[in-house]
């Protein structure tokens, strides 16, 4: 995938602000809503002018299912959630995003959608840095340098 | 697809009351909810037991992938709406579905997801009858049989 990508790229500002980066796979940065009230990735593809999923090619759309999937099956054996949610929405951040959520009946939301429900928990640094790591070594993407971030 | 298709899958309740059918695709379910809020459908796999999106085989999961984009593509063709909405949550029903939204920054819920936001609102029966023809025509989807729905 990576002979696709285009060095014109770069995440829009207002996902940059809310999340943490946890590495890239071959199509998708892959980040960490900062707000504790649920494990929660976001999956945005390094490609320049995408808003829909429609909007990528077919094999490129394929490529995308399985980093969700792969995100998915680590965000389920992590968490041991008893819900997945996955969403490609992008009305308020336009650049295509895939959410990746982990649900629990206790959590803050339940059985409510996400968005806008809460406002967003920081997390403890102590626990962040635990799920970063754990989040990098389940989907084999590394920690990225500090150019990128 | 036919041939994975199991006989004893059947449409969850909750989905067969909250929608009209527009027809199947080879591995789904197309239905369009009844709120005339905004254009909406869900498409079901039909396939028994799956509540995540990751309980797929992958084959299925890029069948699914694929349907989905091709009802995405009839309902931004139809509607010519600002910004489509795709969503697998399942909190609440839990077998498999997803949503393909078409979105209007002048709808009802607008800049925020939908569900839960307005109580659905009928359609008027020739709009809807419209809607369901001009889908069927797009997706080239058949009406389903007395005995389906």
């Amino acid at each position: 995938m990576d002979s696709g990508l285009k060095k014109d790229w770069s995440l829009h500002p207002q996902l940059a602000q809310d999340t943490l980066p946890v590495g890239d796979m071959p199509l998708t940065r892959v980040l960490l809503a900062n707000d504790a009230n649920y494990p929660w990735l976001i999956l945005v593809p390094r490609l320049p002018g995408l808003v829909e999923l429609i909007d990528l090619e077919e094999n490129a759309q394929v490529q995308l299912l399985g980093e969700v999937a792969a995100t998915a099956r680590a965000l389920k054996a992590l968490t041991e959630c008893d819900k997945l949610n996955v969403a490609a929405l992008g009305n308020q951040v336009p650049q295509l995003h895939v959410h990746v959520i982990a649900r629990r009946r206790s959590d803050a939301a339940w059985p409510k959608p996400v968005w806008g429900v809460k406002p967003p928990l920081a997390y403890a640094e102590g626990e962040r840095t635990a799920l970063l790591e754990s989040l990098r070594q389940h989907l084999k993407c590394n920690e990225l340098g500090g150019m990128d971030r």
